[in-house]
């Protein structure tokens, strides 16, 4: 079984695995207060877009578990400022801000005579569709890539798009998943993702705990490997895609789309639905962030290059729509054009 | 100037830049043993194939200094101690064994009457020859290759083949510091080169410390920077050149051909004239050393993976001679085949 990244406990405290001690240790938080969970996501304790929408919605409710016996205005007030707290702790997540929207939403369009107890089981009704919305997504994902994982397939991935970026077995990961828990055997190989590594602390990590036959290795590694005809497919995810299908991803993998090309390996593209934004024409208008020099001069604090040399560190890459086979979404594996009104470009 | 990584003392000793403190530190080591320098090799303070022969040749002249009142038998049994001594620090080194050969058929073949000075006289001149070849080999690749290296030329380089791994200004470096000594603007982008990270913790070094403008990059980030054109030329050094012109070269370099294929970017092949193995017909014939899985699980002796996963470590992989525009060795740039009989498939 894929690891859970998050769960209930039996007394209404919110459960998550502390990612910042993998791969060392397999650490659970539990947490029963929106502070402490605004916490946990500041710290990247808990991370993977998806995933924090879902830890977000539930530090709501375990943070408003007090308040059942509360009238109504106080009740709703506290949800309020609450949401802001939450929506705070990481201000660039989409999902973040959707999530807290959702939960919002459900509270102040509650009948005008409900007060704390009845608007605290609708916050926790919501809490709990958002996150089994999200294991849904993910099975359907891995149910339509099935058939890109059969018996004996040895499968390339990238970064993270695993159960621990989701609240249920990932995107990219989630056919692999399934395959192995159908009795095929599978290999997965995992590049290990520099600068930060969440192919070797994240990917490795969850394969390992779920029992699925995987090898890590250096990024710069997956030529020779996919050369010696080693790869029979690469599975990636993405961070946002394009109405014409280009998309961006951790950096890496626009390299990895060309070296797939070039030996006739397939690439797909794992994500929800919601990964595409239709209001961009196409990937060179996607901002790329670029991230602190340091993540690439440093290894978990210490110095792996001389003092002062610059370093350039984008966090994502572009992959053009023609390196992509196909897209693996919860609406089974499609094709662009996506969304009827791409933006001017 | 690009950094001289071998010298002699005023009085006689070897100093060599201890490659094991860098990136963090400066220190050169004054060393006046033939055991001192085999240390220094069985410890990588000093790597490279064609800087450790040197070093060994100067090794052997600093352990017979104090040799020089002996009589030629005593004098010839420590030259033959040592050479042991020496070829043993690390015994798969064809250039370490090459050296010391030629150390030692200076002294034997010296005529008979010939004694202790004499003979260390021409132990002097013997190391002192394969030194200046070295350095003159190395600028005359850099001569050969200041072409590729225009005014404004943006260079991506991988691994190192710079002035640490040779007696000179490197191999793959070699115009480049010629370039930027010509007052060209030449900019270098560094592929840290995972596992080992000899491009961020040696290449980044010795560019910095010669003034030479660099960036470092995660391997990863390659196949955007030459989607942003930000590559001109791609150059890369070699372990062993095949009859055929396939090379075996640090792991990654075969991944950064295809993307420099796939982008237009010209990738040439530096290397002394002496790589050529024209016994080996071509490079599935070449074999692969695989290292150990903790230079993948591990940076700096901190684990970056989970414990027991398995990795793959090939330290070199191979790029047939149909991605490489040129080799760049001592005798020009030239393309294969290269030798007049290669040996049977």
């Amino acid at each position: 079984m894929p690891i859970q990244a998050i769960s209930w406990t039996p007394s209404g405290d919110v459960r998550l695995l502390d990612q910042r001690r993998l791969p060392g240790e397999e650490v659970y938080l539990e947490i029963g207060t929106a502070e402490g969970v605004a916490d946990a996501i500041r710290r990247l304790q808990v991370r993977g877009a998806p995933l924090i929408g879902i830890a977000a919605a539930m530090g709501l409710v375990a943070g408003t578990r007090e308040l059942r016996g509360a009238a109504r205005e106080p009740f709703l007030a506290r949800v309020e400022q609450l949401v802001q707290l939450l929506a705070a702790a990481r201000p660039t997540g989409v999902n973040l801000r959707w999530a807290l929207e959702r939960m919002a939403r459900a509270a102040t369009t509650a009948a005008a005579d409900e007060a704390g107890s009845a608007l605290w089981e609708r916050l926790q009704a919501e809490a709990t569709a958002i996150w089994e919305e999200d294991r849904a997504m993910c099975r359907r994902i891995g149910e339509y890539g099935l058939p890109l994982v059969p018996d004996g397939a040895k499968v390339l991935t990238h970064c993270n798009a695993g159960a621990l970026a989701t609240g249920g077995i990932g995107t990219a990961l989630a056919p692999i998943y399934l395959a192995h828990e159908q009795g095929r055997r599978v290999h997965v190989y995992v590049g290990e993702t520099r600068p930060v590594l969440q192919g070797a602390r994240i990917t490795a990590w969850e394969l390992q705990h779920s029992g699925v036959p995987c090898t890590l290795i250096a990024d710069a590694a997956a030529g020779a490997l996919m050369r010696q005809a080693q790869v029979d497919v690469t599975l990636v995810g993405a961070d946002r895609i394009c109405a014409n299908g280009d998309f961006a991803n951790k950096i890496g993998t626009y390299g990895l789309a060309v070296l797939a090309r070039h030996h006739g390996v397939p690439l797909y593209c794992a994500a929800p639905w919601s990964t595409v934004d239709a209001t961009l024409a196409e990937g060179d208008l996607i901002p790329i962030e670029q991230r602190p020099p340091e993540e690439v001069t440093t290894v978990a604090g210490r110095a792996v290059a001389p003092a002062g040399v610059a370093a350039l560190n984008p966090a994502f890459d572009v992959t053009p729509a023609r390196y992509v086979t196909g897209y693996l979404t919860d609406r089974g594996i499609v094709q662009p054009p996506f969304g009827t009104d791409p933006a001017p470009a």
